[in-house]
């Protein structure tokens, strides 16, 4: 009998998104330092809806035209011009209840713009933030899933691939995985056991430790936590909303 | 006090190699399955040198210039046109002592060309067939490492992240790694376990089944089996030779 489960692929750098067939395919931009994180929790704290762009200047321009919180980091820092962060603590209900976000980021919004120019079928956005509902679509809809981590400037990161493996191992029985990246993200997942903050220590992983330099452990701890904003942001016409 | 430890990075796809700067690094290019594995053996069996090319057109030409062997592979066969594959198995002692063997494979001779087009300050081969001779070489040498695999077609694999992570698990207290690929390929060996071809079987990895298909099952065994062949292959003016 021919397979004919749907395939999951995994990319673990953006420059290796080229390889993978996004235009049949749900595509999840992972960025779980922070910028994927930070979308589930301003929407499941009840943003109108965001509008990531690619660049600051883009960022800076939109927000003179709509009314609007214009927000986004670039090497981990407020970038010059826009007036938030990407920090999930900035996006509390009180907050960003009702309003319009603008965000770019340095590597998860870009990641985002490059799936959209290579056609992608559809994206989402996955993090630990929304774990559960990233799974339950991608078992629902039964369509073909790219995992696309979004690395830092191109360099695979470990918490972007964990992400990738524990949503592997959730969802593996209902899809063709021929995909060694698959495989090293889900082992890697397994490997690290339940505390995924020490993992990443343990680890000397890059971007943990800028954002530890940075004083962000309470980022980080949050952004691990599986479910803590268990929303589905899908991209529509320019804008992630929860449908 | 500073960190004056030379730095060791991992790429684990050619396409990820422009990241990292060859210029001032020992690259270790890395085919486990099979042309770095077959490349130690021929050596390691008394081949006077290697010639690795990086199309079969060349591996023609080269044959019709200088008394030699020709061997290549292109998707895992012989080539056309060419008269040898990429069997450690083809290289005994009795056929190849003292010959010339000029040698083009899908993706390390490839990756060789593209680490020596990036101006590598010294390229060296790597594989498990030759593991203890590279270990102690880059023990010895002290200069940065980049750990490069050559992956399939630019997909990342089981296979050279495994050799990548034991590298890494023997020389990581004498190297400054702050790379996440690096500490991705080592607990990626660390979760294999000893039984490597056991490991890649159950991930299904993607190169182990095209193999496996081919009834090439000896050599993946070859090939994953330690310091059966332990020289170090050195490139030099357009030669890979033991020194």
């Amino acid at each position: 009998m021919p397979n004919t489960k749907p395939f999951l692929y995994t990319s673990l750098s953006p420059a290796l998104l080229h390889l993978y067939n996004v235009s049949q395919a749900t595509v999840v931009i992972i960025d779980v330092l922070r910028a994927t994180s930070t979308i589930a929790t301003a929407l499941y704290n009840g943003a109108k809806h965001i509008v990531p762009v690619d660049s600051v200047a883009k960022c800076i321009e939109l927000g003179r035209q709509i009314n609007c919180i214009t927000a986004g980091e670039r090497d981990g820092k407020i970038a010059e011009g826009l007036s938030y962060g990407n920090s999930p603590f900035e996006y509390s209900r009180e907050f960003i209840e009702g309003k319009i976000l603008v965000l770019t980021t340095t590597n998860g919004t870009r990641l985002l713009h490059m799936a959209l120019d290579k056609g992608a079928r559809e994206i989402v956005t996955g993090s630990f933030a929304n774990l559960n509902a990233v799974t339950e679509y991608l078992l629902q809809q039964k369509n073909n899933v790219i995992l696309a981590c979004a690395a830092w400037k191109d360099r695979i990161n470990i918490e972007d691939t964990l992400f990738a493996g524990v949503i592997i191992k959730k969802v593996r029985d209902y899809f063709n995985i021929e995909c060694d990246a698959s495989h090293t993200a889900v082992n890697l997942y397994e490997k690290a056991g339940g505390d995924l903050f020490a993992f990443l220590k343990e680890n000397n992983a890059s971007h943990f430790k800028r954002l530890m330099a940075y004083g962000l452990e309470k980022d980080i701890r949050y952004c691990l936590e599986p479910n803590q904003a268990n929303v589905l942001p899908i991209y529509e016409a320019g804008k992630l909303k929860i449908y």
